[in-house]
């Protein structure tokens, strides 16, 4: 089923059942039928409770059958034993959706899952599209659909407005609305999964991406249960030009298990997600708090993204004056020094200010506020100007300077619709709510500002970056077998798959072996050649830098007689001849098999870089060239490779060629390889390439 | 004069007279007068203003001279230009402080600075103390002592309590005390130091240490004007048992430029600072926010801080746990799994609880509120937990949940008086305020809250690390020119200082460099002798691995025969014979001038580390070994040293002892030299010690 399909019941119902109605409000069976009421739900909301005949106030029905018409939404409020029988009894009443707060089931371990496959199964035959188990449920706030016992509501409903909140896990998702209710955001739909025995996070993002009430998605992830279903989610939203801010939880080692042990899913390499956000377009934040900064600042500044990372500062005080250019150097903000003549404006306005980058306008902005609008002017007048941070700490509880200070950004605001101007600003409520309504983002404190405004420019970035083609590859043939024992083989495989290899010979004797080496070229290497020794070093199988023939053959035999005494019973296919090569950087390449996204490729530099720095790029297989290099740029090691404090430029076009190559195999080959290791690929100066010195296929277990 | 001194007429003034008082409540001379009545100031309030008969109801006074007594304080709010003179007058009429608000001082340039010294000379002529100039004032809130003319108490004061505010900015300390007001935390005082052409932050936060109203200082540094006054007021809160929380600003080259732009004084290496916050027990933070929220749990906890990092997390929530999870280990709190015990006593419970950390009690903990107690009971009991970090989201605003959840912590919180238990909470005020007064310490926010334990932790480990000694080091004669100029000059200076070098011989002829070959043993290195030629390699002044004399001999004519070409004039005063070392890490180590710490020390990993990873300790000379150690344990590549992935384990303690020998040297001849240079110092496998392979002094170039 397409992403998103049949949830219009579920957010957009005209008549709701309530299995397992309370007359007490506090019960989860309760409170939607108070809520409902509470908030003026226009449909019909139709109490299912075969012990009560009313419940609050409403005439309450013995089972979902003697309902007076199909309902479009069921919400399933029932201990977990009799989850599956109302489920039944609703799709047989033609229940177009459900929604399951029963807890009890995968979060358990393998008792509960069982239970939960039925409910799936449930959906999979009658087609009524079900919500959980085990989740908060789905509130429609301009529609005043309350299907959820979120605690939230106790309080009152956020107002209606732009950010969908997508939520795997029920508690971030209803404090993210908490939390916009506190600030004034508008929310257009709550939507949490749960153990997603069906309806999943793809089918929420999906189904905001394609929702006219929503114009921002907000989704938090604890894990994902299908990779390309949530790909083309966010691919949907993407083409529909609507930003996506991720919270996905589970960045650390620590936070996976306890997600693991939450969900009962596998993690998946959180580095993988971020590649997959990075490619779709979505941006991640760390905190319910950014996710909602970054979500209602995108909403607010709605097509007027900023160009690009050139931010100026400005405030009135040189202390906050550092701590912004602290904080945005940190998000990666760039900070230009104003143009010359921008300088002078500012001087002609403030002498006494700091014209550079951030611009101190002093205390004089508070002694004399009609200077903003001169200043905001020049600055926004500036070429090497993409957005305008302006800092105004407290200043707008003082009317005198609010007065002053709000028309001019309004002037501002109109006079440059399409530079982004954006306030850091701590409060009051109303300013803030009216600079909102110009347009005019707002974030409290400077750290949260100056991450915003990255944020921002992250989804700029996104939208101007073309999307790289969707993966489809030929079908590949599998492997044999014999492939993936040796080292020879295992080149031969990856060389006709684009990899680099050197020109080698797999010889049978000391003659054959000195031919080879002098017809490669001296010096050579030898190295056994034996599916029974993967760590040909261990048994003395590797002999470096031999100058001639005679030192070949002789090294071939005692080669080979050092093996029969080291290892007596492996078998020996002979003996491989390559060409010694010097100079250059070792990378180390691979692939292995995430637990969420399938087939990966890795690369890093060599030796300590990657074993004790962890510096290691990772994406999912396959990557084109252009992704490939940006791996290889964003290892923290990258100025090796690039010509740093006078060192030889390596060849790095050749280097993303390799990943590339490396990673359309493992896709190919994904149902017959478990990992792939090159280690190392020798890359050369600039213009003389890459070889796979020496590599290693390991077959899946379970390979067909 | 000793930091601190005098600055009790600042802070406890039974007399303020303002010059330049207003009429006029907006303006700089006239807000003062308003606060000081407005909140009720016990003292005489004497405003001084030539052209008036009264000021904002009060008898105005038309000079200092003209005073009915000689004022504890006197604020000048006049022009810049006439700000010296308004001094003169003060200190005739025998006034103890001045705080002088006016700008355009130093922040100007040369012109400035001129007419600030002059400031800074009646200081020091008259033993009057001048906070100032630009400065935003002082406030002592319990005596309603208000010589600030700052905006923030346009609205209220905080409560007084027990943080100290000490910050260099003006708007910055009043940012802090605008948020302590918001969240009702008690401040005791708040005192900015602008320029400093007397009182220093140093001054400020000694005051703070010594004074009874004082409890935990808050300290917000843009620079250092006298480091050595800095550490003696760090050292002076340590010794009172007062936490000390910095928010130093300017970490990036962007914040530094802005800072150094803004103040007009150079610097300092952001790490140096770090190190010494790290000696004398402050605890670092990066924003406003984070400053408050460390301080304020600080003082709540009083001693109850936590024994060590292991936390345990506990929520109702999967989701939040894992957010938990992951923001704990990101500011390096250790999670341990509870006993098997503990987890038997929470499952007992709660049976559907994970009971491993985080600590999950699910939405059992909402149905059944009264669990929490024994929950708490059990984790606290728990040997394994240091601290406990319950995680309560916005569920106090439930009345059911609060008035079950609270008197659980109360009771928590009296049977465990040694245990730190520490709430992440979203409202509501007066609950927080019940929870604060029973010494448990709520943070809004989980990134918060586990950044603020982290402090907690920080601010516990620099009250249990023994101080290191201070500094005092026999004064050194300082070096002969001579000694500046030669590799082999630099390394006996250097193994005189304690510095292990190579047996080595400088040598005017072949038959001579043979000969020391010979008894220093094969193979050799030779390298030229020059003051002329520093950098050796470039003119073929170095030949390594010389295997025998004959060997020797060639190359040194030959060397002499190159470099008699390469550098015509260049005086030789021989040939370097040294043994030729393989094996080992090699290291960079190194000292230079620190325009805030004078001497400092430096160590890194060679080559990429050093150079391109910029991953290089720092601190200020001298350290001892155990300093030093922590330096190499602090480097990202220590594992390389520590024997990872199977490499040999190098001599780390060798490597610690030569840090602290060129520390000491650095430090004993800070009037001679600028810089050195031991690049590398090679390090071998463990118990084989450590040798300078190569050394450059430079000397200083206004050296004595």
């Amino acid at each position: 089923m397409a992403p998103g399909a049949g949830l219009d019941a579920i957010l957009r119902p005209r008549s709701i059942a309530v299995i397992g109605a309370s007359q007490d409000a506090t019960k989860i069976g309760g409170r939607p039928v108070q809520l409902l009421q509470r908030f003026g739900f226009p449909g019909a909301i139709w109490p299912v409770n075969p012990r009560a005949a009313e419940v609050q106030g409403l005439p309450a029905f013995a089972s979902p059958a003697a309902l007076p018409e199909a309902p479009d939404l069921a919400i399933i409020a029932v201990a977990a034993e009799h989850a599956a029988a109302a489920l039944e009894e609703c799709a047989a009443r033609g229940t177009r959706a459900a929604v399951v707060f029963s807890s009890g089931f995968a979060e358990l371990g393998a008792e509960g899952e069982a239970a939960q496959a039925a409910l799936g199964a449930i959906a999979a035959r009658t087609a009524m599209r079900i919500l959980g188990p085990n989740c908060l449920g789905a509130v429609s706030v301009a529609e005043r659909s309350i299907a959820t016992f979120s605690i939230v509501l106790e309080g009152a409903l956020p107002p209606a407005g732009p950010l969908g909140i997508a939520s795997q896990s029920g508690n971030l998702g209803s404090y993210t609305m908490l939390l916009a209710r506190e600030r004034g955001i508008g929310v257009s739909r709550f939507l949490t999964t749960g153990n997603e025995c069906d309806v999943d996070i793809a089918d929420a993002i999906a189904w905001l991406a394609q929702d006219d009430a929503t114009k921002v998605v907000l989704a938090v992830l604890e894990t994902c249960r299908d990779a390309p279903r949530l790909v083309r989610a966010l691919e949907l939203a993407r083409d529909a030009g609507k930003p996506v801010v991720v919270l996905k939880i589970g960045a650390t080692a620590a936070g996976q298990a306890a997600a693991a042990s939450h969900t009962g899913a596998l993690a998946g390499n959180d580095a993988v997600f971020d590649a997959v956000f990075a490619r779709t377009g979505a941006v991640r934040v760390r905190s319910v708090e950014a996710l909602l900064d970054l979500g209602h600042a995108a909403a607010v500044c709605g097509g007027t993204l900023p160009r690009g990372r050139r931010t100026m500062l400005l405030t009135a005080s040189g202390g906050f004056g550092v701590l912004l250019a602290d904080a945005a150097t940190a998000v990666g903000l760039e900070l230009p020094a104003p143009e010359p003549a921008t300088q002078q404006r500012i001087l002609s306005v403030v002498p006494f200010a700091s014209p550079r980058n951030p611009v101190d306008a002093t205390a004089q902005m508070g002694a004399r506020p009609e200077v903003l609008v001169e200043i905001l002017a020049a600055i926004l007048d500036d070429p090497n100007c993409d957005a305008l941070l302006l800092q105004l700490a407290a200043s707008l509880y003082v009317p005198r300077l609010r007065g002053v200070f709000l028309p001019a950004l309004k002037a501002m605001r109109e006079k440059h619709p399409k530079k982004l101007l954006m306030l850091s600003v701590h409060g009051p409520a109303d300013a803030v709510a009216e600079l909102t309504a110009l347009g005019i983002p707002v974030v409290d404190g400077v750290d949260a500002s100056t991450a915003t405004l990255a944020g921002l420019c992250a989804l700029a970035e996104a939208r101007r970056t073309p999307t790289p083609p969707t993966a489809a590859l030929p079908p590949a043939a599998p492997l044999e077998a014999a492939a993936l024992c040796t080292e020879a083989a295992a080149k031969r495989a990856l060389a006709e798959a684009g990899v680099p290899v050197l020109p080698e010979r797999v010889v049978q004797d000391a003659a054959e072996a000195a031919a080879a080496a002098a017809e490669l070229g001296f010096p050579v290497v030898l190295k056994i050649v034996s599916p029974d020794l993967p760590h040909k070093t261990e048994v003395g199988g590797v002999v470096l830098d031999l100058g001639d023939a005679e030192a070949v053959a002789a090294a071939h035999d005692a080669m080979l007689a050092r093996i029969r005494i080291a290892a007596p019973d492996a078998r020996i296919e002979g003996v491989l001849v390559s060409p010694m090569l010097r100079g250059g950087v070792e990378l180390i390449l691979g692939s292995k098999r995430d637990p969420v996204f399938g087939p990966v490729v890795l690369v890093g530099l060599g030796g300590i870089f990657a074993e004790i720095m962890q510096d290691v790029a990772i994406r999912p297989a396959p990557v084109d060239e252009p992704e490939a290099l940006a791996m290889l740029r964003g290892l923290r090691a990258f100025p090796v490779l690039d010509g740093a404090r006078g060192r030889p430029k390596a060849d790095i076009a050749a280097a993303a060629r390799a990943v590339a190559a490396l990673s359309r195999f493992a896709a190919q080959q994904a149902a017959t390889i478990a990992e792939v290791d090159i280690n190392p690929l020798l890359l050369r100066p600039e213009g003389q390439g890459a070889v796979a010195l020496d590599a290693l296929i390991i077959p899946r277990e379970d390979r067909p």
